[in-house]
Parts: structure tokens; sequence; C-alpha cells
């Protein structure tokens, strides 16, 4: 078995960071040693009231809202989890390197609550007061990047003085027609590929997924137009079982999970100890992250 | 079946722009308009001699393999699948938003073609005289983005007069173990999700999926550590039925194939129809596009 990992080890340790080999004090930490030093109160644990848990036949997938970023959609998605909108409702559309979808994808619940009609909430109001926590580093869908509640953000000061979410891998959104439609949140999906960053401000998002993108990622993709399941593939389509909050689940039925925060030294710490990766396989560290390649650990 | 489509359109619309009106001549082309004015010098077909098959139980993946770029190492694995090392082998890992990898995980052939002692060939020198095509828009990873033979780039005129691959969805790569060690190509491996760029001029890449990827990208993951298969799913793991060059093959077995050309006045158009996405759905195009977010369209 020591022999099986020798080859791979080197492209292993670029996610492996607990493989990298002990530094010295006065050099820059590895990733590793960033998160071995974070205390307890450099984890959070989600608020249940916005912890959505999609029950599949093969796991649960976790999902935290964002009521912050888009309060109308979240509370329309909140009120039809409460009615079971979702429950027995199939992931209906995987499309590879873009997105899986989920929900009233054959349109049989219209009706129900999906109907409302919500605003805009593709962005929220740039504010001095608002506690973002800034990414060095430059970008190109957006004047600056960061961090707001733990979600990865864009922000441009002026001249709109907007933030919003952005679209990165496991970001979910709200599918929706044409504008100005902004979807109920009757069928959502989530990015399983390269984040598709020219849909910022385009639609609506309401979270992401904090764990259990392997569920959603590795479904057989869809092989009708635009990765919608055939008429033949339709019979198995995977069903989700239900749709819970956290918050309506006993604490024995909920699955705990605490979430690194953003907004401390440590995290600082943890992005540049990623912008400049000192693990002993790197030859030539980046000096530079993206907003969507920057994972945030959860335990 | 129309009423399915209508809530995802919008989503929908920003990947298919088969599904957009069709625009005055006045106004910029969208993505699909510029795609349908392609003549047939737009578009070329791979070397057979540097197309890779991958035959797995449920298709066939299309590796183009990238010579310019990584010669010893794309003439060591050109030997090894002379000498059917692939063949059998298994998918060993599958990392979810990473890289699924395959070959000789289990390190069982060490001792063959795979074994040779390969020079670092993680990046060319930059001259004046390569045909690259140039993407207008600022890259953080890389002073310069753009194309070169198809491939996307990355490149450092000033001080490293450098041009390397880089890693994007469906890139494809060489495992290896801590530096000098650049490995044999006995393991390879491609990128399954958010493009790992601080990865780039690391490890050697040696070329990219031009079809296929729905069948990497979809494999379970694996539950051991860093995506490695389990001794429980082991018996299980997708194994290669057979790994050969296109050339190897009579033409009655190879896959018709054509990917769109980067040096084309075309390709400038296209890329500027992904920049600034002209779809009705839309309601703020991007003015930006990162290499690795652009789709080279094979057909």
């Amino acid at each position: 078995m020591r022999r099986v990992a020798t080859v791979v080890v080197g492209l292993v340790a670029a996610v492996s960071p607990a493989q990298s080999a002990p530094k010295p004090a006065d050099k820059p930490p590895t990733v590793a040693q960033v998160l071995e030093s974070a205390q307890p109160s450099d984890w959070r644990r989600p608020d249940p009231a916005n912890t959505l848990y999609l029950d599949l036949p093969d796991g649960r997938v976790i999902i935290e809202l964002a009521p912050r970023f888009a309060p109308e959609h979240v509370a329309n998605i909140k009120a039809m989890v409460s009615a079971r909108f979702f429950d027995g409702l199939p992931i209906g559309r995987v499309q590879d390197n873009y997105v899986t979808q989920w929900g009233d994808i054959d349109e049989i619940r219209k009706d129900e609550a999906a109907s409302r009609k919500l605003p805009d909430e593709t962005f929220i109001a740039w504010s001095k007061a608002l506690p973002i926590v800034k990414l060095p580093d430059a970008d190109g869908y957006a004047p600056q990047t960061g961090w707001l509640d733990q979600f990865p953000v864009g922000i441009e000061r002026r001249p709109a003085g907007q933030v919003w979410l952005t679209h990165c891998y496991g970001t979910v959104g709200v599918g929706r027609e044409d504008w100005p439609d902004t979807g109920s949140g009757s069928q959502l999906y989530a990015v399983i590929g390269q984040a598709p960053r020219h849909l910022d401000r385009n639609i609506v998002l309401v979270g992401r997924v904090l764990r259990g993108m392997d569920l959603l990622a590795s479904l057989p993709r869809g092989t009708a137009a635009l990765g919608f399941y055939s008429d033949e593939q339709k019979p198995r389509r995977t069903l989700i079982r239900s749709a819970r909050l956290a918050s309506e689940l006993p604490e024995s039925a909920r699955t705990a999970l605490e979430v690194l925060r953003t907004d401390t030294a440590l995290f600082t710490r943890y992005v540049e100890a990623r912008r400049n990766r000192r693990e002993g396989w790197f030859v030539r560290p980046a000096g530079h992250i993206d907003v969507c390649n920057l994972p945030i650990p959860t335990r």
C-alpha cells in the first residue's frame, strides 16, 4: 500500500496539506499548519433555520441558504420546503461541467407556493458597514472579490455599489425564464464544473453546498439537450426523498457540521497559505488565488 | 414537453446558443450566430498520431496530446500505449472537484516503459514566432493567457520567457512524486472541477480531453483519502479496456471529430461573443472571460 501512494503523492499534496512535512517556525506555514492552529472560535455552526438538507437515496446534501443576499427567494424556498414541495421531485438535469438541477423539472406543481412573483435579488447594495473580508488578488469578473457571511462574493463599489454571490463550484441558484422573471425556487441548480462567473448578477443565487457535492456531481449526465435526462433516462432519475430545514428536525436527525469562519485572522493566514503553497511538492507558488479556487473547510 | 423547458430556458440559454433568437445584422452576434457562420476551414481534424483513445466500458474518452509542450512525456506515453501498458489498468482515483486519475495506480508495472527518467517539461520557451492567440482579458495566475495549437496557455514574456499549458477542466497531466521527479506518464489525470491553476508549471501537462469528460467526471468518488478508491470500492473500479492512438486503428474504428481552430478571425469573434453574451436571457454581459471558461467547440 505504501508504494501505491508514491507516484501520486505530488499531485496529492496539492490538496492534501496533511501529508506535508513540518516546517521550521520561521517559514510561512502550510495550509495544514494553519488549520492545525485553529481554535474552536475559528469555526462556526451554520444556522439550522438556514440549513437545507436534501436527502437523496445515496446520502445527504447540505446547503447553507443565504438570506442576506436573496431574502425573498430564500423565504419562498423555505415555505416550499415546509409545504413538502420538493419531496419526491427528481434531479432532472445534469449537464457536464455546468450544473445539476432539481425540483419541479416537469412543472407539475406550478400552482403551489412556487408561483409567487419575486423581486430582483441578483445583488445587494454595497455598504461600508458590511463585514466583507477582501481577497487581495485581482479578479476579471469583478473589481473586487472576497467573502461575506462565509460566502464568496463579488464587489463593485463604483459606480454600481453592489455586492453579489459568485458562481463557484457548489453555488446554488434559482432557475428562471427570460428576465424579468427571477424564478420562484421551484427549480434549483448547483454548479458542478468550472465557475460560470458570466452568470453572476444575471440570475439569483441563494446559497451554497457545504457537503454532498460528490452526490450531485457524480450523477449520470443527461443525454438530451442541455443535460436534461432523455425520455429513456427518466425512469432512472434520482428522486429527492425529502427536503428539510435542519431546524425542522430533532437534534438527533441533524448532521453535526462546522464551517471555517472567514472573518478571522486565521482565515487570512489560510488564504495566504493557499495563495503561496509551501508544501514540499510545489516548485512555483502561484502568488495568487481565485475566489472560486479556495475551498472553505468544513468538519 | 414545451412547458418542461420554460422555467429553465434562461439558465439553459447560458450554454445553449442554439436557442437564442436571431438578431439584426448591426448587433454583435451571439455565440450561435458566430458558430453558424463558420466555414469548413475554421475547423481542423486532430492529428491521429497524437489522438489517444481511452476506451472504457461506457464509451470512449478522446484525448489530444500536446507534443509541442511536453515532447518527451508524450513520446513516453505513446510508447507505453504501443506496448499496451494501460490496457486493463484501472481508474483508481476520483476526487470531487479535482481530478480523475488512471493507469498504474497500484504500481504493478513500474519496471516497464513507465520507468524512464524524463526532463522538466512544465513549460516551453516563449518566442515571438509562436503562433499564440492572445486573450484580451487579465488573468491572475499568468501575465497573459491565450491559445497555442488550440490548447489554453499561460504566457510570461518577462522575466521568465515561458509558455505553458493551463490546468483547465479536461486538461490531462502526469502524476509525479516530489520534484525533480516529473512522472513517466504511467499515471495520468484529468481535471474534473474548478481549474486548479495553482498547479500550473508545477506538474507536466500532456494534453486535454476533447470528448468524453462526462465519462471521467461522473464516476463514483473514491472514499479513501484524496479520492482514491477504498479497498471496498476497488473490486468495482472502472477498468481501461484499451488505450490506443487513433493512428493505430483502421479508419473505420476511429471517431470522426473536428475541433474549432483558434488561429482564425472566426475564433476571435467567438471569444468576443462569449466575453459579452448577447442572448436575450442575459441581463449583464460580463465583458470578460477566463481562459478556462471558454469551451472550444468540437463536432
